[in-house]
């Protein structure tokens, strides 16, 4: 298995994972169909897509490349058929999202970087890429943002991202550095999950 | 009376008949009159700014073009005087809403045409212009966004968005094309209110 | 002190009442610290990056500068340690905002004016971007925007843009013309609150 095809994979499958992450919780609101595959669809593609806007990138990626779209689709009406059986899987969605969110993230911090951005700029850009859908579907099902008071997952990101700068100003090669970012992430995302992990909030 | 005519009345309503909706929604709410003009402006604009945002598209369509904003304005402010014969009206209100739905649809997915996206892209361009502006409104309001668990209402954008297309392949003209569609999503829009019609949830 | 010195100071402790605007709404939701700073970022930024994306000024200001992202940081972690004074300066704070509120006003105006658009449309894009910020704060943590009913806010915002272009017209020089209207702006938002004024809203 090649680089590229290693790299596909990772994506296709954090695709997914977050699609089925959308459609559970949509599903937790008893919304109707249409409303789970939309929500599955904004919790995909929603970091991407500010991060494109933002940085003018349009007609923003997932307008370009219809594959993305249908994914979300089969994984959205997947998730409505299969919910009984998804709790199961909880482990493995949370690794795909894991994953994907490793990996949203290098995406986010290299279309920053090759606009010629600060540093701290494309972190944060790399953040949004990761998060951003995840704040939208909860602001759409009128939720406070889960990553506002919940976990350690925004923190993972921004962790990763400094991680990925510092290697490159090392001049790791970018492939094994976007490997060892999402480790990483996941890494940070598992001992926060396994031990309950919040940040402090002092209150 | 000719086609040009026929569309821009067609706008002019559909455009005044969201401004309302957002406004009624508004006032059920008790905000402020600035809030009830922006909520109007938001239903009536929202679909085809986030359309434009996405496609790059920019200045977005009504920055270039105060006429709409001043249609916008007036429907408000009118809203706000004549409320209490408005509920009088809701079946006209419900048509022209319902014809405006259809108009949007068409332009979003022929702004996605022109830009050779693929016909899936440009169905979900078309929903998003028929649709977002509602969705922003509820999301404003605090609400769970009623297409995602109320009536039929994204999903006649989708139909008709696919039966655009076909005829679009079939080779009829735009003007009859866009009329059809519009006469389908209205069709749709009746029965399923007329019926109560939902999507099955299936909980 | 000349002229630019003393907008960059307005324009620098607006974005900084902004941000700690934020983050004390923020710590109100005992949201953890990550999340006080994202709504700290949302309130300072929010107004200019939507002003941004709607007219096509990609990649949006914030992106371009890493001043006012780390001012933003500071700010937003300042007052997570000094939450207990900051209530005894909620005067300052007051004004700080205000000024903000001004100045964010006379720069969404003139953006749109050297896109040529017409003048109502730039009132509303410097609305947009003096309000736009505490909009998304208030979404975000899943309360109805404030500006929607309560105290004279964006209707400030709409009276200085109206003041500004009459003083356009008028020949008034930018210098004068935009301290002007950030006084009468900083004016309208004393008297509101001093008096506990609010629109009418005729219920």
């Amino acid at each position: 298995m090649d680089y590229n095809t290693f790299f596909f994979l990772i994506e296709f499958f954090g695709t997914i994972a977050f699609a089925l992450s959308g459609a559970l919780h949509a599903m937790e609101k008893k919304l109707d169909p249409f409303g789970v595959i939309i929500i599955a669809f904004v919790t995909s593609i929603g970091g991407g897509t500010l991060r494109d806007m933002l940085i003018g990138n349009t007609p923003v990626t997932w307008l370009q490349n219809g594959t993305m779209s249908i994914t979300i689709l089969c994984a959205a009406i997947g998730a409505f058929f299969l919910r009984k059986y998804l709790r199961m899987l909880s482990k493995t969605l949370f690794l795909f999202d894991s994953l994907g969110l490793g990996l949203f993230t290098v995406i986010g911090f290299e279309k920053g970087m090759q606009l010629n951005l600060s540093p701290g700029i494309c972190i944060a850009l790399g953040t949004i890429t990761g998060c951003f859908g995840g704040v939208t579907r909860d602001v759409l099902l009128n939720n406070v943002p889960l990553i506002f008071h919940k976990e350690i997952y925004a923190s993972a990101c921004i962790i990763g991202g400094v991680a990925y700068y510092l290697m490159m100003l090392l001049g790791v090669n970018d492939l094994i550095n976007t490997t060892i970012v999402i480790g990483i992430i996941v890494f940070i995302r598992v001992v926060a999950v396994r031990f309950k992990l919040r940040l402090p909030n002092f209150y």
